[in-house]
């Protein structure tokens, strides 16, 4: 075990993370993977130049896909038959650690390899596979992800564009019926796609049998648009402007048969349609979760960028003096509020990286077909949906948090937080809204808590006596809490009596369950209402239901956050990583007190106690804030700013010699005398 | 009275706001003005281009300043001898106003005018006036405000550079120390300024005298650096491009005697010091406090800005429909949760232009010197420290809501709230951070609650027993709550019994009112302790001082909300803007229910009430949105989004009437016949 330096009197006496360690910890599952990543965006090819004018940006992005081939880095998903690495959890891994390098180039890849290439081998079958997977692995076929448009985003099951069979040409014609069914947003289709996966309703014999993906060339080898395809540039953006979005649509595009990529559904020469999926609703979700490696990526990628947000604020807030407190200048951190704006965010990130590495572990588990049940797929798009609007929300507020704890240094672009800030803004409404997410999860939380009266009577009358009911759906779908958050031995070690790991997770799980309770009450008349009615008593309580995802998304990072401690074997660690822990906890707690006070679970003189236990904590960890960041491991090409880089301490270093050799010298002016009264 | 037209039954029973009448109410004192600014702004050569690279925005930016000058638009604050037009109020209403052309061009602006020849004009005399006014005003003389060093932000009384007094010379020579002390952060600095005024120590006959402000000509006419002037640009950052800002450092750089700016501190020729202050403290603060226009400013501006972003989400939100509800899909803003996410803000961005209003009308007496005395001084610069971080802030969360109501639409730069997002991000930490203002207000708040114990034991008796004791600080300084907040006759219009208007004034001044008195007797034992356990003891409740200094500016910004509604003719308009105040006034108290639980000023049943009535709020003002964002008034010319053009209900129409012409035909696909069971 490595102890870190101690650099006082006062630090000597207390715990220190072994930061190595906890290094481990945060990478994770495919720590081996991210380190490869890291190692490799070292290179400054692969950084983003601040403030370069748009059309160089996108074409610096597109040369740097092309180097992650060349550092294959590009296909570790792929079967191995394809070149790939068949790792299904390690290649989201690499891909997140591309955003520190420069957010566009991640999203650029994700649109090449994780919508675009994921299009063809998840909905695609072995011709598909083998005629495009490589091509499109090694950057010679760049696409585009043609499935939102202009009319829908969030609600793809209505997009307008057509994909009819023509039985005796036996080719598919792609059709675009007005301007709202555009195919819009898509990265890659305003100048670098040759070829697009394009969603489409698939109409034969004059039935539509719902939405389906397509391949469909679009560009000819010198970028021009192929006969019927149409677009136009979507334009200068509020970041990610290395990434070439654009708009399609398509009148009597024909494609072959084959070209429907057929795996959930499939069209014979004769026009006859067939799918393994007989429900036409359970085939679209299960064609659209298919794709969820999106939203899992966002997750990680979100959190890293976090990170690096919390590594530059901690260490020049570090550093960096201001005011006099009678014993020369205060360090920014030392302030009661400095510490309250980043402590707290700084446990959310951490939280976040543990919660992370389950979802990707469960993505694994699917993807790599070790655990491909209908279950395991539902439960990791529902795990996906919670936590993706959390860490991309949390994104936004801890980059600008760091960003304003920089003060003007933070608005230089030079110091990253700013072009970062902008990067991530889409992150909250892209691959999935996050208002639409988490009402995603929201129905399925009631839909779980509903089952429980749905069973034998038996079993319900069992389920309430034994006062579990509420936890029913709980354990039924996103997290078996019997098997993971076991061990509450960490509780002896929370800083204060008044609120240890098991009263917290008390009140984080009965927050939700309560909330879920209600909600489905609230609901209950509605199965008898008109739908109209029915949909108008939903969505009175839509605020409501989405407030409980979010709870929920929030316990399931604290019981990650929990787990990941009990992993670690140094006492030390653990201990300060409890602190940091207790820190998220209560400062869940404190966001809803409100909710906690009028729910009678806790009492006014206990809420009033969190408060001072989050700036005691607060306090605690502020001599623990640079070793915290520094286990995230970023080293100075992945930090860049000049901020961060120890240049603030040295000018405060030239400032003070110069003040003390102009008093050693007597020509130091004195000061003004007081006015005489 | 202009009547609205009713678009449906249900809206003709139901009172419809008067939007002349209420635009003339929310553009205020100054609104000719204003409406000015805004039919200049007409002209597309002050429009932002989105996507602009930084050299040619700057120079367009540049050139955007001369066309005010040929509008007459540049020197409405000087006096009338200098061609000015001795409008205070009026100046900086109009300046606000540019933020919906190009927040650069309000911001270059602003260091031009605001700044630059603000310094001039208020921290100079005559003969500085005679000299420099016109070019100022005129262009001819481009100017930076060089306060603000690396080393040195909001300790404006540490920063470093020195001008010492050469008695044989009879010049003053300028001296940057140390890297720390270079001018940072300075608008015009980058390239077009050719003269600066900067603030230096001032140092004569060896004794240092403080922070004064000097005129020094920095560039030649071919933009060389002078002698002994050195700098740097800032290169690209998180927004404001336009505005080139830099570095600027002296070695040895020699001006006359007569370019201090003197009115507050001035030098003799044999070296001697005078001060019509004689306490050091008060002058500075008094030198600084004749630059608070800015944050004056930038009040209106965040606060306009925000009016932008709420009518562009608003109409959008009006016309994007999304998700079939049973009876055609459904538009945005009937989501109950699109409803919370607008409404509110929409009700925040309606208080706060109410409290600006005020916040002019302080200003104006202040600048025009009807009623410049040092108190009105005091109240004037609290109260600016206590709405700009508010307004500064809100700027942020409110475009950010906007921009993600939008979608992906918002996040294309033609869309301008990721613009707006971008360049009004560092609003909240330039001319004055705002966490270091609402520490100002704080201590102003502490020093006015003390007072009250400072008295003859008569008078504190007196106060104590009457009740009024911890109103106290609030007469004496920020606003005279008898003359301003008398009528409470609105109370009969709240739509709900639960919290009338008298009750959400009373839990919100009580709040602030209870946390000061709580901060006070944390702090209490401080005097007594040495200077460092003092400051660690008010560290501790910094956090809390903040809080309550926020609370107490929102307080302000409700009663202004409150006295306006007053103010309106019109029944009808002032029953739905009651409604908007108690949706304001409910939100500030739902965010902080927890405190009012734990202080006993609210039951849980009362509290729990709280959020429902806020959603039946939403859902009642929903169908005036539109009428309320209409009242901002912005023409097509100030909105240029085309999300907010009708575009979008052009497209649901075109979309619509496809499917309806493909149901005619007879040629409609049928759907999918359900599987057999």
């Amino acid at each position: 075990m490595t102890v870190t330096a101690t650099e006082t009197a006062i630090d000597a006496l207390e715990a220190r993370i072994d930061i190595p360690a906890v290094t481990d910890a945060l990478l994770g599952t495919w720590a081996g993977v991210r380190r490869e990543a890291r190692e490799m965006i070292k290179d400054p090819a692969f950084w983003r130049i601040e403030g370069q004018p748009i059309a160089e940006h996108r074409q610096r992005a597109l040369e740097q896909t092309h180097l992650l081939v060349q550092h294959g880095a590009s296909a570790r998903a792929n079967p191995v038959e394809y070149g790939g690495g068949d790792n299904q959890g390690g290649n989201l891994a690499g891909f997140e650690e591309l955003v520190v390098a420069d957010p566009s180039l991640q999203i650029k890849s994700g649109v090449q390899w994780g919508l675009f290439g994921s299009a063809i081998l998840q909905l695609g079958t072995k011709p598909h596979h083998d005629e495009w997977l490589r091509d499109a692995a090694e950057m010679r076929l760049p696409g585009a992800f043609a499935m939102t448009e202009t009319g829908h985003g969030s609600d793809v099951q209505s997009i307008a564009t057509t994909a009819t069979y023509d039985p005796d040409a036996q080719e598919f014609v792609i059709d675009t019926p007005f301007r709202g069914a555009w195919k819009d947003y898509l990265g890659n289709a305003g100048q670098h796609a040759t070829a697009a996966t394009v969603f489409a309703q698939l109409i034969t014999n004059g039935v539509n049998y719902g939405v389906h993906c397509f391949f469909v060339p679009i560009r000819d080898e010198s970028g021009e648009f192929l006969p019927g395809v149409g677009g136009e540039d979507d334009g200068p953006k509020g970041g990610l402007n290395g990434v070439d979005n654009g708009r399609l649509h398509f009148d009597g595009v024909r494609v072959p048969r084959a070209n429907l990529l057929n795996r959930y559904g499939d069209v014979a020469a004769d026009g006859t349609y067939s799918s393994p999926i007989a429900s036409p609703g359970r085939r679209f979700f299960t064609m659209l979760g298919a794709l969820v490696q999106g939203r899992v990526s966002l997750d990680g990628a979100a959190t890293w960028g976090s990170a690096l947000a919390m590594t530059i604020a901690v260490t020049y807030g570090n550093q960096r003096r201001q005011f006099d407190n009678g014993s020369g200048e205060t360090y920014l951190l030392d302030y009661g509020r400095h510490q309250r704006r980043l402590m707290p965010r700084l446990a959310t990130v951490y939280a976040q990286a543990f919660a992370h590495d389950e979802l990707l572990q469960k993505f694994d588990a699917v993807f790599s077909g070790a655990a491909d049940t209908d279950d395991n797929r539902q439960d990791l798009e529902t795990l996906a949906a919670a936590l993706k609007p959390l860490s991309t929300w949390n994104a936004l507020d801890i980059v600008q948090e760091a960003r304003e704890a920089c003060g003007g240094a933070g608005f230089l672009a030079e110091n990253r937080l700013t072009g970062l800030r902008s990067d991530l803004d889409v992150y909250v409404t892209f691959e999935g809204d996050n208002n639409v997410l988490l009402q995603l999860v929201g129905k399925r939380l009631l839909a779980d808590y509903a089952k429980q009266f749905s069973g034998p009577p038996a079993d319900v009358a069992k389920a309430v006596a034994g006062q579990t009911a509420g936890r029913i759906y709980h354990a039924a779908g996103l997290r078996r809490l019997g098997q993971a958050f076991t061990d509450l031995g960490s509780t002896a070690r929370s800083v204060e009596l008044g609120l240890r790991a098991e009263q917290q997770h008390d009140l984080l799980a009965g927050r939700v369950e309560q909330m879920i309770a209600d909600v489905a009450a609230a609901l209950r008349p509605a199965s008898k209402l008109p739908p109209a009615e029915g949909a108008a008593l939903f969505n009175q309580h839509q605020n409501d239901l989405l407030a409980a995802a979010r709870a929920h998304g929030e316990l399931l990072q604290w019981e990650a956050f929990t787990d990941a401690i009990e992993r670690i074997d140094d006492a030390d660690t653990r201990t300060v990583l409890t602190w940091l822990r207790d820190l998220f906890g209560l400062g869940l707690i404190e966001e809803h007190l409100e909710w906690h006070l009028i729910a009678g679970r806790l009492s006014t003189q206990r809420a009033a106690a969190v408060s001072s236990y989050i700036d005691r904590l607060c306090a605690r960890l502020r001599n623990h804030a640079q070793d915290l960041v520094d286990a995230f491991a970023y080293e100075p090409e992945h930090v860049r700013a000049p901020i961060a880089s120890g240049a603030e301490r040295e000018r405060q270093e030239e400032a003070a010699r110069h003040y003390a050799d102009l008093a050693a010298s007597g020509r130091a002016p004195k000061k003004e005398p007081k006015p005489k009264k």
